[in-house]
């Protein structure tokens, strides 16, 4: 019998689910679409059905340990979801206790994906046997999952960790949780946009983005791409994200002092447009005590099964409590 | 037997030595000078010294558990206190090892004051029961300690919770760790007659304190007193200071998610001049998700104690592991 968990991955459109062992091998995989129903009933009659599916699928007897899921909004301590802007379900949709209806395992835990992929890679990736870290995951948004003394961070309601909120400019930019000048609004896919949107219009210097921007949809893959060719008005969009965000984690060390923050997503595998400065702008405004102490490191979690891993460590990480 | 632990707080002028019982009753009371003794073996000597006599002046047969100590700088794991600025040692102090030679108490523990304090508010305070908090301390500058599913945060090297110098003004007042726009040049007693004097500067508004100001010291307990007494821009002093402190709490709350702020120091003392409003722009800055949850209270260590109990905690908190 090989012993395996079942990560699950909500995302506002589609929902991965993965049969996962316990060196991160995907062994199985399936999905659904989260947005087919408004009835969260039928999306779990749904999401049992594809999870049995892709049980059967496998040609092993297996050892199901349980079930980890990662969600927007999605609350550890009661297993909900809870008013998920990017969800069709409103309000609290209490997610681990619909699927123990389906299913006997004793684990089923459910935590937001930011906070499954910080466990990912503890359980799976870079921070094997590291016991501080932030992982910060640059999608989208700006999601965060923050590890002290060895356990994520849930705070007293179980929410803690949403760094991407943190305000990083006065009366900054206009944030989608209603508020200003949120880190998010600058960096990640979307602020990196936004950024290019500005610099277009504050800066004269010529770009190529100035081309495409009235030929096609400006996107964070089409400022990396004039980035890497050598056009500086896309090297400033990277330069500045950088600089927003090395400023920021300056900050975080302030709070928990982590041995490393730990990048992931699209933007985290821009490398040395992205890293190298964050870490410079870091150090520049570290407080003497952390200075030259906190790596900035890329995720090890391989791309698209990330997700799905993180939310299966949810699962070892029950067993090894 | 009476159990009891030893608690000590270095200050940079003063070290003040209390016996605490386990209600945190202070049985009997020492101190010396801190800055007599550039050489830390004088100090130390003159310490134990101070120890031996204050055990000795208590009429009953004490069970020592320990001592717990506060200073500036301190290294939990380490035992040190190490690059303190207000302090005559320069360099790597080994204050608990040098301790250890001159008593035998299986525990010896140091750690730095706001850290101390917040951990003395679990023991005696108003955080009993509490398993996620932060303790600001609103001295000379401004400290933090922060608990987190019921232990104190140190980060990987033993130095984490410095939210004093998380910046909140981009390119904002010159602070002593030689940043820019750190909290505590606005958040302290210091902040506050930075504050008034900048008031002063840009403001018409007719004040006693111009009156003041060039009479004597311009204190932060001179801006309270025209304060209480209705003077606007006093008031004003605080309104700002309350505004700069509540914004950053609600900063400070995605990251961890505490039930409570508990605010410390002399401008605690404060009341309605800073908590209210604190806590106004604290819930008016506040991501949605955490309204209405986290409280902002006055810490309840007796101030002229506070120092020595919170010292004393860390042996009961050792105790309790």
């Amino acid at each position: 019998m090989k012993k395996v968990a079942i990560g699950i991955d909500i995302g506002g459109t589609n929902t991965a689910i993965g049969i996962v062992d316990e060196v991160g091998t995907v062994i199985s995989r399936g999905n659904i679409p989260t947005d087919r129903h408004a009835d969260i009933q039928l999306y779990i009659d749904d999401l049992a059905s594809e999870i049995e599916r892709v049980i059967a699928s496998v040609d092993a007897e297996l050892d199901i340990q349980g079930i980890g899921l990662g969600a927007p909004n999605g609350n550890y301590y009661k297993g909900t979801i809870e008013f998920a802007p990017n969800l069709r379900w409103k309000g609290v949709v209490h997610l681990t206790d619909l699927l123990a209806e389906k299913f006997p395992y004793p684990i089923i835990k459910l935590t937001n994906d930011a906070n499954a992929a910080a466990l990912g890679e503890s359980i799976y990736g870079c921070a094997k046997g590291m016991r501080n870290y932030i992982m910060i995951t640059l999608g989208t948004g700006l999601g965060s999952g923050i590890v002290i003394n060895g356990d994520l961070v849930y705070g007293h309601d179980g929410f803690a960790g949403e760094l991407g909120h943190v305000r990083v400019v006065d009366n900054g930019r206009e944030c989608g949780c209603g508020r200003l000048g949120c880190l998010e609004t600058y960096c990640s896919a979307t602020g990196l946009v936004r950024t290019a949107y500005e610099l277009l219009g504050t800066s004269n210097k010529p770009s190529a983005l100035r081309e495409v921007v009235n030929q096609e949809k400006l996107t964070s893959k089409l400022v990396y791409k004039y980035a890497i060719e050598g056009d500086e008005l896309a090297i400033e969009c990277f330069r500045f994200t950088a600089e927003m965000l090395g400023k920021a984690l300056a900050d975080f060390a302030t709070f928990s002092s982590p041995e490393a923050f730990i990048l992931f997503g699209g933007l985290a595998n821009a490398g040395d447009l992205l890293l190298k400065p964050t870490k410079e702008y870091m150090e520049a405004n570290m407080l003497e005590i952390f200075k030259n102490k906190i790596r900035v490191m890329p995720s090890e979690l391989p791309g698209a099964d990330a997700a799905v891993l993180g939310a299966s460590s949810l699962v070892w990480n029950e067993l090894n409590k």
